[in-house]
């Protein structure tokens, strides 16, 4: 399956079937994600895979009881940081030295942009510029996930406070932006499962100049 | 190229040679984007696909005379809409019951709890949501360009509003939220081209449970 016969196949699962997504392919699912591109390269966000079947079930009241939650084989929740801070573009700059080798020094015209960035945004704007880059990764998961041929059902639709509560997200330095369960359609019993995929008309979508 | 392979190819070039890209493949990433899933499924954005000369010109010093605005041989802009309105909502539902071939008035709970998130929020949480939507689209661009061998720059250094200016969007609805050149790499004038790709590691961005 090519990429748009992966996204035709594709839907958000109502129901899946408890069976187990393989190792092989969540990592390659957790690959895509990592390789998915952000702002800057910072890569603002932490993503929590959970398989625990104990922990899912205390996730789904925070999650409108969509039983998606615990029919899933791994539920992934996409947590943006909180705030942009000093430490964290520190971390990057010495990271981003020793994968290519160079000193520091040569980025520091780069770090003081990122600082500066950072300094000059409310906590809640680098907030929400940090879920923005986190719905990259989160759009390429749900990419990969098709081509793995694994049902993922994007969700928003959860207490997002709740769950950060739940998750100790707040003390990480994270809050809640997305979740999404990856594992296999129940088609027998998902109402969704035979109904005809809704897109906006391409005339509508795109506009050509 | 499986998309972990295409993922590793891919990189922001900074440098673009100019070579068009063919009507197949453009036409393949924007049935990607066409296809990318959204909350609710409204898909509230409106991409434009800028081949013009004379306008990606126009549009280089607002974005920071970045070269790949004109060295590129496409350029997307995506564009949320700067609203929820309860005409884009009746637009949907009646798009919906034609796809699925079923009368409106089956759709009428759907249509209030949107009609009612829509109008809880205020514009600029409607707009930030919609802005989220749209970048779940173009992670799926990202994704469905490298599986295309073609060169994309994620981008979001330009002014939004000069550009929205400049392309008359606020009159649309719209208010532009990332740019996306499309094209091929010139290496050999690209100082990223051949610098190994940053990356957290597996071991800080995924907290496993």
């Amino acid at each position: 399956m090519n990429i748009l016969e992966s996204l035709e196949w594709r839907y958000a699962s109502k129901r899946m079937n408890g069976l187990k997504v393989s190792a092989e392919k969540i990592d390659n699912i957790l690959e895509a994600i990592r390789l998915a591109p952000s702002s800057m390269g910072l890569q603002p966000y932490t993503v929590l895979v959970i398989e625990d079947e104990e922990l899912r079930k205390q996730i789904l009241p925070v999650a409108s009881n969509q039983p998606q939650i615990v029919e899933s084989s791994h539920l992934l929740v996409f947590a943006a940081w909180d705030d942009i801070t000093p430490a964290h573009i520190e971390e990057y700059i010495k990271h981003t030295a020793a994968v290519r080798n160079m000193p520091e020094e040569k980025l520091a015209d780069f770090k003081n942009t990122l600082l500066q960035i950072a300094q000059n945004n409310t906590q809640e704007q680098n907030f929400n510029w940090a879920a923005r880059q986190a719905y990259i990764a989160f759009g390429t998961a749900l990419v990969a996930a098709a081509s793995e041929q694994v049902d993922a059902t994007p969700m928003e639709g959860f207490n997002s406070a709740a769950l950060d509560e739940l998750l100790n997200l707040k003390e990480k330095g994270l809050r809640s932006v997305t979740l999404l369960p990856l594992g296999y359609r129940d088609a027998d019993n998902d109402w969704l499962a035979k109904l005809p995929k809704v897109r906006r008309q391409k005339e509508k979508l795109f506009l050509y100049q």
